[in-house]
């Protein structure tokens, strides 16, 4: 057998049976390959970002990894902004990045590049299988890597000979890492701090549907207050769940939100720093004089954690949970208000919902009040996520409905997204919030003290002059699409959305708040 | 005045007075100084892959670079494929990259990445400015390390707190690098070898005009054979220029075209070498027991040891030039034949024409008996690279008409760039060659001797179920589109698209040949 059906046969015995795509000559012997294996499914993305964003959509969902097939550097290159979201979401990716035959490498043909260094912008291993005997054995460990640390990228380059030649054996797959326990100092100190003036910030698993009713259960017992973190990985929402406000995104907007707290107690969260440092302002979030305790870090048992200590001090105390109560949008044109509403109010049972909604977001906070759903948010900042989460999401979990809300200027990055969701008949409803402008560049402007902007300057931050018709783009990319101005016109178009199998876009023309 | 005002200031000084950009928070203060400094000219990209390729098409039109500003590591991520072509290209291209405040790096924010990592992808030279005293500086030799080795990529790293602090000052220019002579004893060694069973492989600079005149006078006196690189940066063509084969794409066809060589005498080419590897078949293209001597490589001028080399062995010959002799394609459904004549035989004189057909671009042959024409190629392999550096191509020469030759694949890479066509009112007409396939894949699954393919592998090469809707695409992104299947449609496309102002799509239906 060949290195790739190794490969292959040995990530579907380790039960990675799922690979987004974007494959070229290098990679002809794995994607070959699929014919030989057919538990692993191949999915086909017209640009590398997507199926890399994907990758991190998928994991989130089922907290294992998916593989992405890219071709060579440029190819990487092209997944690594997506990578990187992966990376700071803690997601178990497993690239397997297609190289040059060993040989080919010193002749510098056009597509050869650093393909390690490329690697190092987003993973956290890398290797570079030598022999097609080991190949399948570099994959198991590869597939180990992508679950340390609390998950990580882990890339494995394959040389084309590596692929192509025959030797391969399949390799037994190792146990996948799980959370380190907390110890009992880190519980012992955390109960004794937990209480009126205590924060206790909540990152990474804390907010599943266990650990957010173990910290619920905590806070009724003793008062702390409970804050999650800005940019959830994935966050449990909605009815039933325990409703946590989430951190701000401003700076200026977290310092009265963590105002008083003389402890704060991180829970699977990274310390608050603001976003992008600003001239004259200081980034560390903490409040002066706030102590700064750590329950556990993305590689630990948050969960366990949580509820050990729930055991201990709310033995006999409930988490307080959301009701459902969605409220109808107000009526006529949309407001970034009426946009959160209208998904609110019409958003199916046991959604999975994106947001990348940047600048258009704040009225998401009415998803508190739709049923349960789970959300996934834009964890490392680099825009063009959502598109790509969105469709691995609904790849791992066929049986969820998916929603996107999805900002233009972001939307266009990744855009090729729908395609994929066309050629699966994903079930997504993506809604494009069009402002036709980076507003939030435009707030930023401001806030870093670059002054006022003329004409050149605003000019770099508008997106009119074309504004885009998401609709024709949809179509054109075989995704059904139609433009909404109202919040009745939102509504009926979710609906019919969510009543129709595959994906739909709508288009949501909202004015820019920032 | 602030780092950015000075930095924009130095650069205009230097001659680099187009930035193309997609910026973000950490790069507001470079936006601002646009309205500060208008001889700065900026140009907004959708996706960072536009601006960089932007970039490349601008450095092949003028010889000279043009800036691109970037949104940390995720967005130089993003616009590191076409750094890479553009690399293979030696084109002069300023990168400068926004990053976090030096004093916020350690807070590791959520874009916090290894932005250096990413640079060594593609760039020549790395440096991270210090000091806001001495920004101009440094971006005056990133200037001119643009112009090092015949061309490459430069990044400069801007902290936004070196930006956004006062103290900068404009440093001078530095003098622009330029090619070194080559030594008379290259020269004598060539021009003792020239003759019969000697191939001239012209490449770099021998493609322009007075290389290619020069090139064919020895050719002429001395019989000896020229033959192009396959993926020029950039080659005159068409009436008034001789016209020289290009070296064939694939390893089995470069075997008879340099058969019976003795000698092969590299002009600004490198050594060929197989695009990729396949099993059993050596990669390096030079035959058997033929000498290869070096005239000139991409750093030296090698325009300069062609005339030398004419001057001294044809004297008295001209060189043989092309004549202009366009036929009309033949009437009915379109074929890649006649998709090449219909593009020839409308091509306004002194146009710009951007080859990533891939597949679909046998008929391109005809382009010889065109109008005198630049032709700017797929240097680096990493497809997506055709509509950028068109776009690119067209802010560098206002007065040329850009016809773009895309295939389906490779222009969904970044079809984000036809909106910055329609925001600049480029004169670009893209011909979307749809053959709804990966085609050159199939082709390659066989070549790779991976063997058949079935239904699954199949799927992953196929870009129908659904086939994408070019002309639904382009006028989303505001450039206007229509669709022909026939020679005359297409004829008559071109005819219009090149009468009107303004970008304008075709999408050509052509069925796949590979």
């Amino acid at each position: 057998m060949n290195g790739a059906r190794s490969l292959l046969s040995g990530l579907v015995g380790a039960g990675v049976d799922v690979c987004f795509m974007n494959p070229g000559t290098s990679e002809m012997h794995f994607v070959q390959a699929l014919d030989a294996v057919p538990d692993m499914r191949g999915v086909l993305a017209l640009f590398e970002g997507v199926a890399t964003g994907a990758a991190d959509g998928y994991a989130r969902i089922t907290g294992r990894p998916a593989a992405v097939l890219l071709h060579l550097g440029p190819g990487l290159a092209n997944g690594t902004a997506n990578l990187h979201n992966a990376r700071r979401a803690h997601s178990p990716v497993l690239c397997v990045v297609g190289a040059h035959a060993t040989d080919h490498v010193r002749h510098d043909a056009p597509l050869q590049s650093d393909i390690d260094a490329i690697a190092r912008g987003a993973s956290g291993w890398v290797h570079t299988s030598g022999t097609t005997r080991a190949l399948a054995s570099d994959a198991m460990r590869a597939v180990e890597a992508t679950g340390r640390g609390g998950g990580q990228v882990a890339t494995l380059v394959l040389p084309a000979d590596v692929s192509w030649s025959d030797g391969g054996r399949v390799a037994p797959p190792r146990p996948f890492p799980v959370p380190s326990p907390v110890s009992i100092e880190a519980l012992d100190s955390v109960a004794a701090s937990v209480g009126e003036g205590t924060v206790l910030l909540l990152g990474g698993d804390a907010l599943s549907e266990r650990g957010l009713r173990a910290a619920s259960r905590i806070s009724r017992a003793t008062g702390t207050r409970l804050v999650a973190e800005r940019f959830a990985a994935r966050m449990e929402s909605g009815a039933g769940v325990p409703t946590v406000d989430r951190l701000a995104y401003l700076a200026e907007q977290v310092r009265p939100q963590l105002a008083g707290a003389t402890t704060l107690v991180l829970a699977g969260a990274p310390s608050p720093v603001a976003f992008f440092a600003y001239p004259g302002v200081e980034s560390d979030l903490v409040p002066d004089g706030c102590a700064v305790l750590e329950l556990a870090d993305a590689a630990q048992d948050v969960v366990g954690a949580l509820e050990a200590l729930a055991g201990r001090l709310a033995s006999d105390v409930d988490p307080d949970l959301a009701p459902l109560s969605p409220v109808d949008p107000e009526p006529g044109p949309l407001s970034v208000r009426s946009l959160g509403a209208a998904i609110a109010v019409t958003l199916p049972e046991n959604a999975i919902v994106v947001d990348e909604s940047i600048t258009s977001g704040g009225g998401l906070k009415a998803l508190t009040t739709a049923p349960r759903h789970s959300l996934l948010t834009l964890t490392g900042g680099a825009i063009g996520q959502g598109l790509p989460v969105a469709t691995g999401a609904a790849v791992a979990a066929p049986d969820r409905p998916v929603v996107t809300v999805e900002a233009d200027g972001s939307a266009l990055y990744t855009i090729q997204a729908l395609w994929t969701q066309a050629r699966e008949q994903l079930d997504v409803t993506t809604v494009v919030v069009n402002n036709a402008a980076y507003a939030i560049l435009r707030g930023e402007l401001a806030r870093t003290g670059a002054g006022g902007a003329d004409e050149r300057a605003q000019r770099m931050l508008d997106l009119t002059d074309p504004t885009t018709d998401f609709t024709a783009v949809s179509r054109g990319l075989g995704v059904p699409a139609e433009r909404a101005t109202t919040s009745e016109e939102l509504v009926a178009a979710l609906r019919k959305a969510h009543a129709e199998p595959g994906p739909h876009l709508i288009e949501a023309i909202v004015p820019p708040v920032a």
